[in-house]
């Protein structure tokens, strides 16, 4: 019976229709016998030898370019703008981030898992869903593709025009603290980790029923909501591929201050929502094996 | 031939195609055999020993916390700036609050049914379709997730300036009576909750179809649209939870004289909605048995 | 061979891969066999004696009171304002539209259809999708339903200051001849039902398919989009019951002296969208009996 | 094993858990046997004389008609006021065009296969999806649309007032070099080609799956996301007939000095969008014979 989702030691949850209240559409399933796919490897030497494999990164690189592409000339726009009123605005911004991450994840779910960002993927090998080569793999890909994204929005504005309007990198504002930033990072990539979590997870205990194709909807909205309560306090990292695409084209001591914050931030995030994923909602570590 | 869903007593309605004129999505399954589900009673005192309703409870607690992290935050970032044009605006605000439902009664539809809100809570006991115990435990661990999400942002923005900006605590506009806003949060929660009974109901009938997977969307969009619609009377309610976690952390005279009217008004929206629902709607008291 | 979607004379659509180019996610189903509904006949005695024939009527009055009660009050909240800056702006009222009918299709579809809108029902009605009778019932009910959702609003916001906002009515803009704002009712208008049929008949030709799950959401857009467009030009009506509540609590000349353009031009944009789907795009006339 | 989607050569893809880390919605397809649709001859005699594939035009003809009608409209109604406050703003003007196409494609789908744009049917060609016959058919028809819906617009301004505010012509910002422009469009055509790829592939290498259903979600959510981003840099095109009617609607010298960067743009883009698809993600071009 491994794996299988059940309170097997309290045994008093006779009733199944009892906990679907409210809108529980996935809670149906959880009936139904499924397996907890087995955990990754941490090496797969067979991977390097897969086109499969290189495709992936492929995606990922591709996509992190154009999400770094579009929404680093969407903040190029707005703030171009002395008055924010003929512009699409700050919620303009975090319609295209959120945006963004809905339409890759769709395109690129196939392909790579649609990962588009570091936080993602070291969430998604810390619950052993990815071997390390893999993840390794794709963050490189990730700040590559970022980095050329925010390269690209720099040719066109001209070097002067992008490195006057802040570049779109990360910053802490300066009305708070680091502290402050940093904790913000944590509980936004914990938001997005966690939805992750829960859209995957979903999919995966029903395999064969239609909950994942909204999936990319709620990460992408996910995305979009985080912006608007962080853009004011960090710009909104959450990802560290963006902020590092967007700090090394910028390239001034102001982007690279507060960097460590981007990258530590949201890797504690994705560590604190890997855990309530895996320890509090699915209990893995005490089901019986 | 008890529960179901027939004209039994009229017998008129020969033609199934008639009534799924427009977009009928649902009725199609009108005319299938189903059952409604029994009512659960009031005391199941087999749950309690199930780690199942301990684990929906901290889904509701981290949904709360979460929930009001995000929305106190974005409201703050709003009301920093003295004009509005550099923030995401009054607008981003009924995002956050609509989006976050979304995503979040995404995430936690499988494991509690995703309420997050004691009127959704209270509405859905009403319609009996969890017992007294599991609805007072939700309620509670709500407002204690809405009383630690309301103050991370309070320790975020420092005590002073959490204060001066009214801290997302909820009261009625100047420019309104309090009988006003006592309406306009029963309508709002009526909105909302009859929403939530459309979409779950929808669930329930077609257990073996797909509409519920559209079911947290409507849903969160109708907490966007009571916001769009009520921010400039009460500063929306419609979730005691909200209401209760940013009075406490906020903890002013101006924040307590009427938060009377974000618990009153919300149950009575929810108890009208789930009339409606169940009598109009259902006609659940007038089935044969 | 009654009503098969076939080019019977024509005989040249061997290849039925060709046509779902692009997105074609309804055509696939193309090939395979499915009748045409029989047209509803004028009068259907039977359903004046169902039950559900004034659950729909009902739940018809209850959309279109918490349709125009919300809409409004976000049309007075932004108008309160003299600088738009503070408020979900312009923008934000088109959201409300939009998303109530969303919301409102959503929860209504499997009770009454979900029209909401006398134009809508008059569509349908021309297509033969439901009786003299029920049309009629429809209209009278969504009348009622947007009278009292917006007298409700008239009582929160005290009547002087409704009246002095506009109370929500609509009017050509005086930039506009009475012509263009017909223009615009007819093309807004077309826009909707088109979509409206184009979303029933992708359910009535898939009727075991899941492509109706998502018909609430494009015609929800539909009048969002009407709204950015025409708001600037009559105010939008493109559904005479929203315009005929909030002439008649308003009541003031202004509001009736063009009053007519918002029954004639719906009912014209909704004959020529029936039209459109039911002789281009159906080819009903020219079937095979 | 024609075209079966397999890592033939090299083999070690064994674990097919592995891939769909992340939201895969689509990638639990891959397994299965599918034969990618052979390609569509250049010319095919037999459609000229198959009615549906002149109701696919008129189809074309009637969307892009619609979709000028209600963006360009959008656009006169912000511009026409000085300060862009009390109007839908520049985003608003993004969600114009993005759920019109959003909501055409939903429409025109089952008909056409929804291109709405030259760029996409040029791509599609490129895929060899469609015919030469009807990419031409489609293209003509899609101008002579757009030309149309732009001159309903100008009807219902007035000639004055309509040249006054630009007509919703495109051009390259002063701001930015033409290189720039031409730059904007390749990479914003790119992004919407890539996702209409992406969802139609999904949608052909799973029959009869369910993801096709959110195909033109992610399509318009592109669109919109591509005008946030290039709005400020030529008024975002990628649309070769969009830029055409506006541009022989408006008809002054400005309208067509940059005219060429709106088809050259669109359709490098499409056709790298194509090389990327089917050669990177695809592979078709290695697929043992």
């Amino acid at each position: 019976m491994e794996g299988r989702e059940e309170d097997v030691r309290l045994g008093a949850n006779r009733f199944s229709e009892r906990q679907p209240i409210g809108t529980a559409a996935q809670s149906q399933d959880e009936g139904k016998d499924y397996t907890e796919p087995p955990t990754v490897p941490f090496f797969e030497p067979g991977e390097l030898s897969s086109w499969s494999f290189y495709r992936a990164g492929i995606a990922e690189f591709m996509a992190t370019f154009l999400f770094l592409y579009i929404t680093i000339l969407t903040v190029m726009g707005v703030f171009k703008e002395k008055t924010k009123c003929p512009t699409v605005g700050i919620q303009g911004i975090a319609w295209a981030f959120g945006g963004m991450i809905f339409a890759l994840v769709y395109c690129t779910a196939g392909i790579s898992g649609g990962h588009i960002n570091p936080a993602v993927t070291f969430g998604l090998f810390l619950a052993r869903k990815l071997s390390l080569t893999r993840a390794v793999f794709y963050m490189v890909m990730q700040c590559l593709g970022a980095i050329c994204g925010a390269g690209v929005v720099k040719g066109l504005m001209g070097k002067t025009r992008y490195g006057l309007l802040g570049g779109g990198a990360n910053a802490v504002n300066p009305d708070y603290t680091n502290g402050a930033g940093l904790g913000a990072e944590i509980v936004g990539t914990f938001v997005l980790v966690y939805t992750v979590f829960s859209a995957t997870d979903a999919k995966r205990s029903a395999r064969d029923s239609h909950v994942p194709i909204l999936a990319p909807l709620p990460i992408g909205f996910t995305v979009f909501l985080v912006h608007l309560a962080t853009i004011p306090v960090t710009g909104t990292g959450i990802n560290p591929a963006r902020s590092l695409g967007a700090a090394i084209i910028f390239n001034k001591d102001k982007g690279w201050d507060d960097h460590w914050i981007f990258w530590v931030g949201p890797f504690i995030g994705a560590l604190l929502a890997a855990l309530y994923h895996q320890v509090v909602i699915r209990a893995i570590p005490f089901k019986s094996k």
